[in-house]
């Protein structure tokens, strides 16, 4: 498998649970400086301009969600989500869709706000929600959806993964994280797993 | 089991699912136009104040995507979605993915930019680009996901019922349908289905 991804990017959660799970593959990087992203040969791989893209033997796959469900089904034996009971593997997804369709969403509007507006001032409006916004969704993680130790109570999964890559950019989003002593935790925690620090050295390198 | 939902969301998604699931199931409907989703009562379902909120013998599931694969996990003998082939099932993923991390997000910044703005003008300016952004996405789909006659091929899944789901709000958006042709003809083809006119009719009763 080939992972195209770009550093301080949701890319790292899927690079993260691909080394997890002991699966061979390679690593392809994007470079967002040159706008890369956007370049012919990388929109024939993923259309949509972003990483991850996955490529398979059966075809690329997009989108975070649908690539860590993928890889934890593609090497069960890693046990990286619940995937033999559907409501436990519902849970899962429930929390990575509110990752990817709300957190990540309220971080994106400090740096890619011209995704939903074009006037510079909306931009800047966009820009000084962000702590507010991006505070709010983490806050209701700390309170309701980190069970601890790991996102899903004692099994360690995927979610554990994606968390701790969004939980990256709290500090530049100009969240407090004083305020979130289980996320700021977590994310210790996870910064210390010799597999994540192995992900994060390989993408830095490449 | 009990779906919260309000109409004109996208709990309408879930909501055809479980209809062609043939799941037994009660519908309460949640009053937007009252704030009800920000309730106490409504807060213990769901924390973040949305729709779709699934009760279930083993817990509340929110989120489309969760919800959808979970029905489809639940019910194999409607064969809603591929849950045997990973592959094929994370191709339904990326798809729904899709759908709720950018298409619903681009179409929210017409009448909930509040949440990632507070100045008015800011606001406006997110409205103006909706036609733009939502367009963009369609377009997207209209020429590379929808492979047709279903999104993802000779199959009918939940793909189909995300979709038509999100694309009954394009001319709110201003989205010209005419240059989405393969869009308009999968809405229409779906709108007929006795099982969706059902669930649009219940929820409109309720």
């Amino acid at each position: 498998m080939i992972l195209y991804y770009a550093p301080h990017t949701c890319s790292l959660a899927s690079h993260i649970a691909l080394e997890h799970a002991g699966a061979r593959y390679e690593l392809r990087r994007i470079d967002f400086g040159a706008n890369e992203q956007r370049s012919p040969e990388f929109l024939k791989v993923n259309p949509k301009a972003r990483v991850p893209a996955l490529v398979t033997e059966r075809g690329i796959l997009t989108e975070t969600p649908a690539m860590l469900v993928f890889i934890a089904q593609s090497f069960p034996a890693a046990r990286l989500a619940p995937i033999e009971d559907p409501f436990a593997l519902a849970e899962v997804q429930a929390f990575n869709s509110y990752l990817c369709s709300t957190v990540h969403i309220a971080h994106a509007h400090r740096m890619r706000g011209y995704r939903w507006a074009d006037d510079p001032a909306a931009l800047e409006a966009m820009k000084k929600k962000v702590p507010q916004s991006v505070g709010e969704c983490f806050g209701l993680i700390e309170r309701e959806m980190l069970r601890g130790p790991w996102v899903m109570g004692d099994a360690y999964t995927v979610c554990d993964m994606y968390l701790f890559t969004l939980a990256q950019w709290l500090e530049a989003d100009g969240v407090d994280l004083a305020r979130l002593p289980r996320v700021a935790e977590h994310r210790r925690r996870m910064s210390e797993n010799p597999v994540v620090v192995r992900a994060i050295a390989a993408e830095l390198a490449a």
